[in-house]
């Protein structure tokens, strides 16, 4: 990989990143297309990183589609799919960790202890195989977006950070490869998550600015669907990822449910007026 | 720092790096002459690090001394002497961190405990502004350069890290910046540290492979000293740096000890024969 991107610099070629776990849908491919149509060369990673799951998370389960997947890639005109292995990535005495500390607290961080250590940490080796000049994440992890835009900073890494808003299936549901996990009645339940971040937006546009209240809107609509088991719903700093009480500058809802054995996260700019 | 190396890589140089504290000596002159003898350009950065000093210990008082450092790099050839400020390295909002966990346990790490994660931060920080392609280091901070070497493998850095045997003083002192502290008193002291490994490299070649005994050795010489306090004196593996019993294959004999103010260490190979 480093070979290539090497070569690949040293011709003045711009490279973006699009780092993935595979089980590609069409969230992913518009980070593919955005990469496309900013850089000259597009890489794209497919790995299950096993640091970032947490005992009793669904590591082992988490849907896989390689070949799947590569046909996408190709289809999309992608230049180079890098699938490391969990050997090759974690070898014998591997022992280094890359944390990001404060804006990994709460909201996801909360229930996943560990969970970003092992995100900012295989994304610091992916960067460094890579060593794009751009990469691109979706919103939809937004408190990943968030880490990964600080790990840059923090480290030095000389890379441009791209955000692209979330897919959408067209009735309203978060793309995501867990959706997969959903049975028919979970995921009508699961619309409820979408329908909510509408319900506190349509609200902040009628004055209401006070999160507490908002957060209740949200809540009062995820409780209509008893499938639904609520991990949290907050309102944040979009950059810091502390709570806010009141919507004065822009801020990010975001919220994680548990359906079943499935759990989906989704999120929405709360945009002062 | 980064368009720099981004040229310089673009035109197919190989970039020698360099990373010190300052107050340059002539064992880091050595390790600046293998850098250049090594690679088409060499950077030597001079960053007294924050973030690898402990409550109570001598950030305030590390010796400084930028206009001669500056003349003995230019004199060397340097090409480019990349000294950040503090406030560039670590900014507002600053929050992430290196660690590498096992190898920087016992020796210093169990004696200055936040240390390695410092260095570890600030050394890929520093990688990643200069994009080397080989890294030196010396010998004298043994366990940094066997953390500084797990470091590369486990994060992808894919530069090189060469590390350079000890320069001393005629008496067979350990350069180093710190030496600047000592009292005549002190240094001649001090001067039974080598002595000390001396001895122990004399007692193996007599057919002594029992650590336990060889350490005795070491701590004898250096009880003839009442100026010295022991802070360790180990021998460990020369790359898990987890202490072994026998010398079965080569280890490092690695000490540090406290004269008056001043913390010193050194160390050398136990070569199996």
């Amino acid at each position: 990989m480093r070979v290539w991107a090497d070569d690949a610099r040293r011709a003045g070629r711009r490279i973006g990143f699009v780092p993935t776990m595979g089980f590609l849908h069409e969230g992913h491919l518009t980070l593919v297309r955005e990469a496309r149509s900013r850089c000259d060369a597009c890489v794209v990673s497919i790995f299950v990183n096993p640091l970032q799951f947490g005992p009793g998370e669904d590591l082992d389960r988490y849907p896989r589609d390689e070949q799947g997947d590569k046909a996408k890639l190709e289809a999309e005109g992608v230049e180079v799919l890098y699938s490391p292995t969990g050997d090759s990535m974690y070898g014998a005495g591997f022992q280094t960790a890359v944390s990001v500390t404060e804006v990994t607290k709460g909201l996801c961080g909360a229930g996943r202890p560990g969970h970003f250590d092992g995100v900012t940490t295989v994304v610091a080796k992916l960067f460094n195989a890579v060593r794009p000049d751009e990469a691109v994440f979706g919103e939809k992890d937004y408190q990943q977006l968030a880490t990964i835009r600080r790990l840059v900073v923090d480290l030095d890494l000389g890379i441009a950070i791209v955000g692209v808003p979330i897919v959408r299936e067209a009735d309203g549901l978060a793309m995501s490869s867990r959706n997969a996990y959903l049975s028919e009645d979970e995921r009508e339940a699961a619309l409820a998550l979408s329908r909510s971040l509408s319900e506190a937006r349509r609200a902040l546009r009628s004055g209401e600015r006070e999160t507490a209240v908002l957060i209740d809107r949200v809540r009062a609509v995820l409780a209509t669907e008893p499938l639904l088991q609520v991990e949290y719903t907050e309102i944040v700093d979009a950059d810091s990822i502390q709570p806010v009480d009141r919507i004065d500058k822009s801020a990010r809802l975001a919220l994680a449910v548990h359906v079943g054995n499935t759990r989906l996260i989704d999120n929405t700019l709360l945009a002062a007026a």
